[in-house]
């Protein structure tokens, strides 16, 4: 640790996107110095903090020059090779660490969750040369993932007969690893936040409802509507998972309500997650203060609703137009919060979102969606509309 | 005006404070591209924003150079020559306009509020050669303002009998503009924001009851603890100030309450304002968000409180050490939310502040003072603790 004596600590932050953005903004209001690595492509890093610098944070050596200036290094993402970051902590403080990141790899995830006894659905680790024969066992329709890289329903498909698993299969090398799972009879779809500081420390936010639309997430709202004890069992098994996995910062964990009630783990993203934004204007402490405060081991702050309910809704690119150019007309929507990315628009992107609060969860639902249809007219064509 | 077809507007703000960083934060959230002049000793402009240009705004020169890149100029400080600014006016639009930062000299604002019918302290404006005479009428004991620059409670002296006169008189060039006023029975001292867009659209946050020591802001509570009368006399009083100065933008009315119940208008400020950065987490809307979308021209948020308390306190530096380095204790108080603005620390220097809300105003209050004190050890020396 470099921290100078007259000063306080330097937050290192690797990646570009708008989770460092937002990250960026809690700790700037923190005091925190912050210094950025994004890739040049990165779009909302200007504009949100100026010590950045470029490059690519694939290799060590680039990853160790970026730590050089840093107190602590944590990501915006959990894309970066665990074996590069193990090496790195050899000399570095990087929260979460390569324990907590070799849990992106879905193969690794879902072989860990299992045996350590949490719920996960049933499922076979592959190739795409064997993907017949693990499928077998688990129905005719199955969901296959890629073990890397996928995200916002990327990398993951669903595949009813030889057919479709013959074209899944043909998606990539075939020595590449893949997931197969049970299809489940999902009835709701909850996340669970976390946040763990290095010496264990936790607190927990209140589980929401997320709703996804192929894959991605479109609205949440706060509180949950399922049974509070099933919330709470989310909220016990999210803490449970985050001391397993040795969880450092935000552990987001999405979780699956199926058909006779169970909790299954869907997803878990060791960094501040989409179904958190809400927090910013819903809790006492944003998701992104409580990552920047347990990387830095620093007391976490409280998870204290701010209302009675809380919605978001993303704002996505639509075909055509920019949702910064329509900002005067979302703003008119009252008590709704907007948030756009500075990202240049493209049908699919998500370039925003809006929060809003209310005293119940359809009256928070309506001023968020009043304000994202001002932004993007179209924005929930083809999604559900419960 | 050159908002590009393809994306939002471009906002230059002028000024490298704290003020200008909590204005980026706001404008940033909204997507809004900011671009920001600083001059070469602002310390709280880098991680703020990356798009900051240096240069000295004092010169029209470098103001045309500045805005020409800009949809809208606007300002963190009333310290511009408003001349220079109605040059500037006549090829850009800047928001607030000269008309209202004439009021920035104490001379002309006594004069202008005097005669549309506002409630001001009996004045006289006059050199420092005839300061004797003009001060004769007011009583033994006066206060002497200097009409341009002064800020924190610089530039404004009290001063009883003939020597005190004397020496306040060769505190500068001896024809140099003050402003001599009658000693108020202050009994408490309020502060009205007001947002107005250059439409005419207002809203108002409700009156807060400021408590300075030496000039300078150390706490803000709200609601004030005064006559819901009162404050909405004193809301109504500001509006009309807004109107009458042409505000847009945020007005900041600063009052006093007299002895006999009376208010009387103290200072005006046509910018974000030191007893509005409880708004951030206190209400629906900041004012900092509600000045960029009235410079903008776009619709005025809720000035709606969040909780029946908030309290701020202003960290202030100490003879030694860095809050920086005590933001874990800080952090470790409940329900407190530090703001660091990064600046290096020196004795009496505005370096950050807490906002706590509550259910009654002591609550708000201590815990607020709590992290204040966590941060600056002394920061309650010599202040009224009431």
């Amino acid at each position: 640790m470099t921290t100078s004596a007259t000063r306080g600590p330097v937050l290192g932050v690797i990646g570009g996107g708008q989770l460092a953005r937002m990250t960026i903004h809690a700790a700037g209001r923190l005091g925190i110095d912050v210094r950025l690595l994004a890739t040049p492509s990165d779009e909302s890093a200007p504009g949100a903090v100026a010590h950045t610098v470029r490059g690519d944070a694939r290799r060590l050596s680039t990853l160790e020059w970026f730590a050089r200036e840093c107190d602590v290094v944590t990501f915006d993402h959990e894309g970066i090779d665990p074996d590069v970051v193990e090496r790195l902590e050899v000399a570095h403080v990087v929260r979460p660490g390569s324990v907590t990141l070799r849990f992106a790899d879905k193969a690794h995830q879902r072989v860990e969750l299992a045996a350590l006894g949490h719920p996960v659905p049933g499922f076979e680790v592959t190739d795409a040369l064997s993907l017949h024969d693990a499928a077998r066992e688990l129905g005719r329709r199955v969901v296959v993932k890629e073990a890397r890289g996928g995200y916002d329903g990327r990398g993951v498909h669903i595949a009813s007969g030889e057919a479709a698993l013959d074209r899944v299969a043909r998606l990539g090398p075939p020595e590449r690893r893949l997931v197969v799972e049970e299809c489940l009879d999902i009835r709701q779809e909850l996340s669970v936040l976390v946040v763990r500081t290095p010496g264990g420390e936790t607190v927990t936010y209140p589980a929401v409802e997320t709703v996804q639309v192929d894959g991605v997430c479109r609205e949440v709202v706060t509180p949950a509507r399922v049974p509070a004890d099933l919330s709470r069992d989310a909220e016990m098994l999210a803490l449970r998972l985050a001391q397993d996995m040795e969880a450092v910062g935000v552990l987001a964990v999405e979780l699956f309500v199926v058909g006779d009630g169970r909790l299954v783990v869907n997803e878990v993203a060791p960094r501040p997650h989409n179904s958190g934004h809400l927090t910013i204007e819903g809790s006492a402490t944003s998701q992104f203060e409580n990552h920047v405060r347990a990387v830095l081991d620093m007391p976490l702050g409280a998870t204290t609703p701010t209302a009675p309910a809380v919605a978001m809704v993303n704002i996505l690119g639509a075909s055509e137009g920019d949702p910064r150019q329509r900002l005067a007309a979302a703003l008119a929507v009252p008590d709704a919060h907007v948030h756009l990315y500075g990202k240049s628009p493209r049908a699919g992107r998500k370039l925003g979102h809006v929060t809003a609060r209310g005293d119940t969860h359809q009256q928070a639902v309506d001023r968020a969606r009043a304000a994202a249809r001002a932004l993007v007219p179209d924005h929930l064509r083809g999604g559900r509309t419960r």
